[in-house]
């Protein structure tokens, strides 16, 4: 097992169930919100900022242009200006960097599927679910109204797909950007963890093969 | 074994092989291109309509409002000016129904998964795969100018994707329509048909324990 391994998930799938489950059998280190406490440490931005805004884009892309604050400036260094929340998904771009420099991980979410693209031994799974099981397992964690679920999931996700088609260049949830996508109320939670790690077999057997 | 499989793919991706390799492990029907024939067959419509006409569609909604021909009148029943697109489209519609009710089978593309979205025992598979490796497939099989290959792929998914985005109520190619997706370039072929063999058994122990 060499594997890096994303997983990006609609909010209700039970993704970072899964992942976690993924790591556990698997015996290596699981990032999910670990991952904003890392960034932090690592760029000295308060780890509050990172909760606030996790997965989420509030700038809009007409703000920064507005504002001539894009990412980078022309050197390629961060540029003074830069808008908060380019500067808490730089920060989370290299913890991510990083933690895939040491090994095999599982990594929830952020767009590591988009940082690590050109990494050779990156799985990315893509975690999805039918509407009645999301709002199940969501009024189970969540102190929320029964009648305010749908729309509470729908936020959510849109949150996280504007987050990640802002900072790629691809669209959260087509399945073409992924290695495999799995529907978990159609397996569980452990079916998923299983499938998971058959694929993950398959997967290394066929590169030694290539 | 009690599932019905249906396999949407992207041109190029090996779709059709995997399927037909599926059907074969499984000692069960394969459908792809054998189901315009039914379907000329049951309809009494020209088969050669049916493959000049594959999964695509060229008459516009606005055309089929303009002449005010739409799929079914309101007592259910054809309507006798029905564009012939919708003509073909519901006599596959009928094939693929009949199909099923005879058991377990594999069938590739024409909305399958749409058509049975209620039936019980059904799982929808969607293979994708990289472009540098459709490229190479198609290249191989079909008689084109190496420059012209990318757009002849690129055209005939949209083909796909507008049939099916037209007729069903759903995106083609978006992971939350399908049990599984898969991208056949990063586990290859046989990879791809082990994992459907292990998913399929997943699956069906789940549905038991349900």
């Amino acid at each position: 097992m060499r594997s890096i391994i994303t997983i990006s998930r609609e909010f209700g799938s039970g993704g970072r169930e899964i992942g976690k489950k993924l790591s556990e059998r698997l015996n290596i280190p699981f990032y999910d919100k670990e991952l904003l406490e890392m960034a932090s440490k690592q760029s000295g931005i308060c780890e509050e900022l990172f909760y606030r805004n996790d997965e989420s884009h509030s700038n809009s892309l007409l703000y920064s242009l507005v504002m001539g604050t894009y990412p980078l400036s022309s050197d390629g260094k961060i540029h003074p200006n830069m808008p908060l929340n380019h500067k808490l998904f730089l920060a989370q771009f290299d913890t991510i960097k990083k933690i895939a420099e040491q090994g095999p991980c599982v990594i929830v979410g952020r767009c590591a599927d988009y940082v690590l693209k050109d990494h050779k031994n990156v799985i990315n799974f893509f975690i999805n679910s039918d509407m009645q099981n999301k709002k199940k397992r969501i009024l189970e964690r969540y102190d929320i109204e029964k009648d305010k679920v749908r729309d509470f999931i729908k936020k959510t996700d849109k949150n996280r797909a504007n987050y990640y088609n802002y900072y790629s260049d691809m669209k959260w949830g087509e399945a073409k950007n992924y290695d495999l996508c799995i529907n978990s109320s159609r397996i569980g939670i452990d079916g998923a963890v299983d499938l998971m790690v058959t694929y993950i077999d398959v997967r290394e057997k066929h590169l030694d093969k290539e």
